[in-house]
This record gives C-alpha cells, structure tokens and sequence, in this order.
C-alpha cells in the first residue's frame, strides 16, 4: 500500500446525514431513542436497508452466516483487502450514532473515493457488524468474532437472551442458519478502519474536530458480594445489626474515590446493585453490586483493582460484614496500529481538520480486530458527550468531516 | 371483669413445644425456613392444623370468611368476648415463632386456665389471624382488619402477589368467598391479648424474662428518587458524571446516621434498592431507594424524617443530581391499654418471671386491634434476637414461661 500524501476526498454532508437520519428510524421508539439488538426484526430491517446503501454507493453486497454485512469494490490488484465499517446494533434506548456513524461514513467515503478516482489499486470492503453491544445476548463483538473464527462451538446455543431464546434460534427468525456460523471466518484481509463517535467529551470541550485513537483502554470487571444478617427493620436495634447494604454503600463510594484518585483517565463505575432479600422492613442481610474500572495502562489498573478490593476489605473489617471480590471479566488494554494511527493523523492534516491523540474509554471492534490484523480507529465528537443515550448526537459537519478523514485514509492506502 | 390478683396458671413446656415443632414443620423449606403466605397451600394447612389443635383443647371452631380461624370457650355471663392470639402467615423464609407461638400459647393458655378453674365468667376466643406480614400481597393486618371492618370493598380484587394473583382468586383457592368477606366483621369482643416474640435482643441482653409492651412504634415508609444522568462507564469522565447511584450511595449512609444520632429506639433501614438502567457498563441515570424509620415518639419520629429530607437535598446538590422523597405509609406510635399491662405485669410477678416495660419496634396486630377495643402484648426473648429468619428461636423454656404469663392473666380478666 500507498504510504504518499493524497489529496483531501470530499464526504458531503448532504450525502451522508439523510443516510444517518434513515437507519435512524429503524428500531426508533416512540418515546425515543433506539432499540436494535442482535436479530430482532428491527436488526434484520437495519441490516437490509444498509445492503442498500451499499448497492446504491456502487459496492457489491454480501451477507455472510452471522449476518455481517459486506459491500465490496474489487481492486485491481490481487492481494489483502482493505475492511472499514463498525456496527448497526444498538443498546436498549441507544442512539442513532454509535456503530451506525462508521457503517455509514464507510459507505460515504468508498463512494467518493471511487467517483474520485476510480477503480482502488486494492479491493475495499465496507462492514456493518452484526453485533458489537452485547445488549441482548453476552455476545460481546459477536460479529467480530465470527469474522476472525473467535466464537466457541457452543455459544449459540448457550447464550440466551433475557426471555430464553438462545442466540442460534433468534438467527433463525431473522432467516439465518446456525450450523453454517463457522462459515463467516475470513483469513483475506490485513487492515481495518473504524470511524466512531467518541462518547466522551475530550473532543468537545478541547474543541478539537477529529480524534485519532492511540490506545483502546484496558477494563476490569468485578462482582462484590457483601455478606451481612438479615433482621427485622423494626426490632433490630441500629447497634445489632450486621447490613450488608449499609456496609454495600460505603464500598460503592470507595470506589468512585479510587478512580478520583489516580485522575483522568481512570474511571471506576458501579452499574448494577441487588439488595437481598429486598424488602423494605427487612435490614440486607446480603448485597451483589459490580464494578467497571477502566485505565490504558494496566499497571494502573491493576493498581486501582488493588486498592478496591482493599477499600472493600476495609469497610467489611469496620462494619463486621463478609465480602468477596470476584473477577467477572478482563481485557488488556490494545494499543492500536502505529502506521495506520500516522495514515490518520496525515489525513486529518489534508483534510484542514483539528486533531489530537486521544484514548478510548470504551470498547471497540477494533481492539479484538487489531489482535489479527492492523486496526485503527477514528472519532468524531459527540456533542456534551453523550452516548448509549437517545440525546447521543454528533453535528452533521463533523459527521462529514469524520467521513471526508475516512476516505481521505482509505484514499491513500487503496488508491 | 375482675382485677383481683389470681394464683398462676401453669403452661407445661411439654404442651406447648410439640404445638410448635408439629406447626413449625408446615411450609418448611428444604434450605431452611418457612415460607407460609396468606392463602397458599401451605397456609390452608396450618390453619386446619390450628383448628384441630383447638378442637383437641376443648375449644369450639369457626373458621370466618377471610379464613381467621376461632377457639371459643364460652363464658357463664353474657357480655363482651375476650380475644386473644396472633397470625400464622410468615414472611418468605421466616421462622416457626413470629405469630405462631401467640396463637399456639394462647391455645395451651385458655386449655390450662379451664383446666385450672372450669368454665369461665366471660366467654374467651382464641383467633388464628390469617394474615400479618403482607409477604403476599400489600395486605397488612388483613386479618385484624377484616375483624375491625377496616377492609376497602376493592382490595380483593385490587390488591395482587408478584404473580398478579389477586387476592380475591387466591382466597378461593383454599375454598373461600371473596363475596362473603365483609361478614368477617364482629363488634362483640373487647379486648385482645397478644404474646409475641421480641424479635429484636432488649430482653436476652438485659437478662429478663417477659416484656411487658408499653408503646408500638411509629414508623414512616419513605421512597427516595435519585435521578442523575446515564452515561457510558468507559468514555465518560469521572468528573462529568452526575451518578445516581453515588448520589444514593451517600443518601443511604446519611440515613443510617440520622438513626444513629438520635440513639436507641431509633431505627432507619434502606432495604429496597433499584437502579436504573442496571447495566454494569453504564452510569446509573436513576435510583429509587426506600427509607423504613422508626421511633416510638413522635415528635421524633418527625425531626428524624425531616433530617433524612434534608440530608438527601443536601447530598444530591452536592452531586448535582436531582432528589424527590415521597412519603409511601404512616403510622402513629400506638400506646397500649394500660390497665391490661397492669394485668400483664401483675401476671409475670403472679409468675415469679422477670419483667420490664418497652417499646415495639416491630408492627403488630395489637396496634390495629387496639384502635377499637382494649389491646396489651407481652413479649418473650428471642435468642440473639433474630426474627424473619430461618434462625428465630426462643427457647421452650421461655415460650412456656410466656404462655404461663399469658393464662395467668387470662385468668384474671376472664375468670
């Protein structure tokens, strides 16, 4: 590939905002915002109307076991091809950005990189994902997966939805064949491109128009569980008790202060809290409540996990409750691709747009991509930050402008 | 009736232990405890177990149309029905003590008394309430108040399990008339006795016997609203966040506070926690907590209630999240009949047991009798004070003793 200085390629906003408004309605609720997990009725519309999309930007289109969508512009050159996209599913009462943005800008700009200049020297594919939120199934970057043959032979069945129905007989409602799954790996690409919104605020309030991702952020996930006595709300003098949801709060606390601590970026969230047995005239005689914590640097993290488990020790030890901390989940922080991370950056530059380095707080396809291939990712700001929300929005200049960085990248390296 | 100081009357341990351990065993769960709510299988059981019992202690039975269940002896006079007993409905996972053991002494009571002294001067009931602890539907004092005609024409049809049974089809479930309700209602008693666990650990800490019940306390059910903003837990900023949860986290605790500085009686409990939208990777947009306080003075009661209002105002402008604490259910401190706890006091010396007054910190069916006609309680120890547990226990020795209390002052009043 290419590595010289191309001219800027154009994405018009009045090409890509009525794309972004029309997947937009689909899943849309009445009340707002976006609900579009992983094959519902809502997913298999969004998945087609992308097809679409993809035909009218001149690609040619192919839907792969899983349900990844792929529209392809074939270069001249036989060799490894150049994939760029992100995901069209969405959380519970998302918004219309986040994964749909990177389809969509894809789309945009291989369109006008080829009305631009023609045929690519190296055949491009745009994705859209199938699955990247784990909103409906633990299926976390299930699409991503397929693609790299990451799943385990026994996660269709094995992974249920919150009503039962497992992943393999929702594939079947949306007209897809479970046992063909293993089919969706492919070995023939070298080099992906994601354009996200970035679902923070260091892009806006530094004023700055385009990010350029250098490091995907390492988490941690834990389960607290706080074992206390159940007593009677009236009887138990305060002095009697053993509550484990008293004991629950200060821990919870404790934990914010861990991340407050160390700085930004370091971010520490509990999300999730059960009470039990859950009545209102009982003291908790047990309390489950999770952790999410977050640094790029894992030696930071791990230090931050230290200090939670400690802090949590410690408010067991002074309340005389019994706590266990346990590992949900990890994932090491992905430092993205160096060259394609300069590709970018140069990009932005013939673009005349701002831009910074900057980390993800969040997971992205592209960190469990860039364990196989060259991965880089793009962000776009989200105004007051916001994301997994229906107020998410970005404006449709940077939207554009984003999309114009895109092709301005994939121009150099496919043209 | 008389106030003449009576001989003791006796209850023999070994009368009443197997009474317990026999109605112990119905809806005992395999793990431990006994789930026993009103109109369940288990329910329908121990009444009929209860019927037979006070059949077996010459007691003539009637079952009424809620499913309260009556032993009378009648008395050589015509006049006002001396009534004593308790529930035998359990919380989920409750104990074999908690309102049995008061229908159970009461049984072996007024069977000693007659045993003691025939026929009595003043017809004596013993009632078997079918519900008290609303671990079934929101019904509390069901039972006492379809007694006192306090029962709201539309809440067996209204009031609904977490199953959505109503009430009402649950009652026929164990071949009763929701119709026919309203003929639970009597005017011909006017007095009750109630021998209760103390489920909290006043007396086995002080050492003493029997609790004489000077005052019910007031209790206030508050439900706190916590509402911040949901934001995404990896690309969120710890300083842009306005969490729910770390707002209610520092409620909770500021709860517990209130309690602590007004010192005993004084209680607080959160036990009830949601958080919205609960996922682990997102900051929680909302939090909805309950606040149960308790105390058996009222203007105290009130200045807690008003701290805790504050605090959480304080808590939530601090963290820039808005606060709402709606008042859920009230009830005043009720202070029980005084000559009855002249009597019952008298009984415990009459006894040779160790006594003292206190205050209930606990609800009871004394509180809501005791609003239409005379009503006492007398307390025993619970062991470690536990209670709405599958560890509530007191001792044969102390349950005997307590019975023994409870006839002698039967005894006095009704023969």
């Amino acid at each position: 590939m290419s590595d010289s200085a191309a001219a800027p390629v154009q994405v018009d906003e009045t090409r890509l905002t009525p794309l972004i408004e029309k997947l937009g309605r689909i899943g849309a609720q009445t009340g707002g915002g976006i609900i579009r997990p992983l094959y519902s009725p809502a997913w298999r519309e969004a998945q087609d109307l992308v097809a679409v999309m993809m035909r009218d930007a001149g690609l040619s289109v192919r839907e792969d076991a899983v349900g990844n969508v792929f529209g392809r512009l074939p270069g001249e050159v036989d060799g490894p091809v150049l994939l760029t996209g992100s995901h069209i599913d969405t959380v519970v009462h998302g918004g219309a950005y986040d994964g749909a943005l990177g389809v969509l800008s894809a789309i945009a700009a291989v369109e006008a990189c080829a009305a631009a200049a023609g045929t690519p020297r190296h055949t491009v594919e745009v994705v859209s994902l199938c699955e990247e939120e784990s909103s409906r199934f633990h299926s976390n970057y299930f699409g991503t997966r397929s693609i790299l043959g990451l799943v385990e032979a026994d996660e269709p069945e094995r992974l249920t939805d919150p009503d039962g129905v497992t992943l393999a007989d929702a594939a079947r409602s949306v007209g897809l064949d479970p046992t063909r799954f293993g089919e969706a790996r492919r070995d023939d690409f070298d080099t992906f491109l994601e354009l996200h919104i970035e679902q923070g605020r260091t892009l806006v309030d530094a004023g700055v128009e385009i990010g350029v991702v250098d490091v995907i952020t390492g988490f941690v996930w834990l389960e607290v569980v706080v074992d206390g006595r159940t007593d009677h709300a009236g009887a138990t003098a305060m002095t009697n008790r053993r509550d484990a949801l008293q004991a629950a709060a200060r821990m919870v606390a404790a934990v914010e202060g861990v991340a407050l601590a160390e700085g930004h970026p370091a971010v520490a969230t509990t999300g999730v809290v059960q009470v039990h047995p859950g009545g209102s005239n009982i003291v908790p005689g047990r309390v489950v409540f999770t952790i999410d914590t977050r640094h790029p640097d894992p030696s930071v993290l791990e230090r931050m996990v230290t200090a939670m488990r400690e802090q949590c020790e410690n408010v067991a030890a002074d309340r005389e409750v019994e706590v266990s901390v346990r590992l949900l989940k990890e994932t090491a922080p992905h430092e993205l691709d160096a060259s394609l991370r300069t590709v970018l950056r140069q990009a932005a530059e013939t673009c005349g747009a701002s831009w910074r380095d900057l980390p993800s707080g969040a997971g992205h396809d592209s960190q469990t991509m860039g364990t196989r291939v060259a991965a880089a990712m793009l962000f776009v700001p989200s105004v007051d930050g916001r994301s997994h929300s229906p107020a998410e929005y970005s404006t449709p200049q940077d939207c554009a402008r984003g999309a114009s960085v895109l092709a301005t990248a994939l121009s150099t390296l496919a043209w």
